[in-house]
């Protein structure tokens, strides 16, 4: 194994972990190097059914891949309870970490991870996958262009997913032990993250739930929204949930363009994709047509997002490791401002949709 | 002039009456008869640049339209706040009425053009033109499957228009003594009018402004928002503005499908339109792609959807005259609905954004 690699150790076998194992072999500068489980049976199954090479080490439990000198950085899809023990961990090990999302239950603890990363002088990175995808940063060029886009006035945000009843009461993603945010977490972080993104991570000054959260039998919210407001009138407002069917919607308007596309989280395709903007659009002289016409834009792409994300958390820690560079705090910023939105809808939803001032 | 064509006169020299003219022109029930304005010259001129017949009787006054007794129908599109006065004389001189949109300032005044029209047997309907549009019928035909798309979840419309300032400041429909409704009127018409279409009618239990209104210098709501709520946990939220670029989207979330476009009130292009569909949509098995992917439904159309307006309008209008029938109490329900749920919007803002109950 090449040395010029960042290898990664993963910890679990969540179902995520397969694509993401996938992205770490497509992946010139990264390599798989060690799985662990707490069942060294499910780990090696694992192993054997995506295509691990034959050198990679297989443990009986998340410790034995912290305590492998010659891991580097470790991806924790664990359930998001189970982060602040897990990565803060692993910071302590000096592993550099790839963290599912939601990154954790609240700030709070998301600073205690954020504290032991920067201690140990190890990057994070959360694993909202579709940040890396060439198309967003086509999609940013549209919505900085003051010709183009102006100034950013809405944004709507929707993730909805159908799940079975078996899901609504079982699932990892809606036991309050185990994630207890819900849909908010697991859907609902996406919007924020993307109307944060939109805004260039300007954070709301008032943060208010929108009614009709929706719980489940364990008080888990499965159903939520919430309108973000900026002081000059700027406002977004999303909608998450598991009871409807798979939607990913962006839409955005500014005072001269307009952008959206439907699939903004996973594109519909992995080697090609598209969004469509519009810029100035009117109605023909009698209001029975619009001109211009709004424009599709097609992205072609050879790498999926998740390997893009892998190509460049390997290249900060390539530099961090070799190249006696510092940590990227970009990332990590990122993540703790979305995690503020989410933790402040929640005490919104909490406070029978009161708003929360985020100044 | 066939008798068998209804014969409209048109009160003023709005410039939707030119859209609306050609509409009648190209319907083969309808004929245009007259047109009123308070000046002669401005009717006169507006006749000869809108391709009027040679017959068309050209009047100084909206009165001496309402007073033709060969006028069988009025085409209305006078600043709302005169719509009481002269809707409810056009009733009482047993005109039928095509009315624009926001038909009243508030659901007492429409109360009274109602009845006025009730008690006269005269047709209403007001000028809410997509919903005569065949893709309109095509969507509500998707969003009615129980299999293609389920119960309605979540839906959300959006119509914005950027104005310039001079609009802003003094346009009819900024202006509180012409249309005090302002954006709420105009563009937030169109998406309670969408919203309440794919709830097939059913009003919400509670509307709620979401916070952000934003007022002109007159007190003029030129951007706003609200979600509604029906006691399933169904939520709709719409977003309404003149102050971003033109867009005109429905997004609608069900159970087992999902519906979205956007051009919802004015297509893109007035032969051809579209929306997009997909039902139980989930993601390939490494969450890399989309099955199925949506499916796209091209609707071709030879007569503008104001001529399928006038088409249907005429269509009810002959049926009273001729054939003894009774007028459709469906569109007038559809009016005041969306003006009973407009006013709800409007007592929430003027509440700081309480839920107003409409039960």
């Amino acid at each position: 194994m090449s040395e010029t690699r960042i290898r990664f150790g993963i910890l679990g076998c969540a179902e995520i972990s397969r694509k993401v194992s996938r992205a770490i072999s497509l992946t010139p500068n990264a390599a798989i190097y060690a799985i662990g489980s707490r069942s060294l049976q499910k780990a090696t199954n694992f192993a054997a059914s995506n295509g691990f090479p034959e050198s990679a080490k297989i443990y009986g439990s998340y410790d034995a891949v912290l305590d492998d000198p010659n891991v580097d950085a470790v991806y924790i899809p664990l359930p998001t309870s189970l982060h602040i023990k897990w990565a803060v961990l692993a910071a302590q090990k000096k592993k550099h970490i790839m963290l599912e999302k939601p990154v954790a239950l609240n700030v709070g603890e998301l600073d205690q991870i954020l504290e032991a990363c920067e201690s140990n002088g190890v990057q994070f990175m959360d694993c909202t996958m579709w940040m890396h995808h060439p198309r967003t940063a086509k999609m940013k060029e549209f919505l900085s262009d003051p010709q183009k886009f102006g100034d950013l006035r809405s944004i709507t945000a929707v993730y909805t997913v159908a799940v079975d009843q078996e899901f609504l009461e079982n699932d990892i993603r809606v036991k309050p032990d185990l994630d207890a945010l819900g849909a908010l977490g697991d859907a609902g972080w996406y919007c924020i993250r993307a109307i944060l993104w939109a805004n260039d991570f300007n954070l709301p000054k008032y943060v208010t739930a929108l009614p009709g959260t929706v719980f489940n039998k364990a008080g888990v919210i499965i159903s939520c929204g919430a309108i973000l407001q900026w002081e000059d009138k700027k406002v977004a407002t999303f909608h998450c949930s598991f009871l409807a069917n798979l939607t990913a919607t962006i839409k955005a308007s500014g005072t001269k363009g307009s952008l959206h596309l439907y699939d903004f989280l996973i594109p519909f395709e992995e080697n090609q994709c598209s969004f469509t903007t519009a810029t100035e659009s009117g109605f023909t002289e009698l209001v029975t047509g619009w001109v211009p016409l709004p424009s599709q834009h097609i992205v072609m792409t050879d790498v999926p997002q998740e390997a893009c994300m892998v190509t460049e958390f390997s290249r900060l820690v390539t530099s961090v490791k070799n190249d006696g560079g510092v940590v990227e705090k970009m990332w990590p910023t990122w993540s703790r401002k979305t995690q503020l939105v989410l933790d402040a809808v929640k005490a919104s939803i909490e406070k029978g949709c009161d708003s929360v001032s985020l100044s």
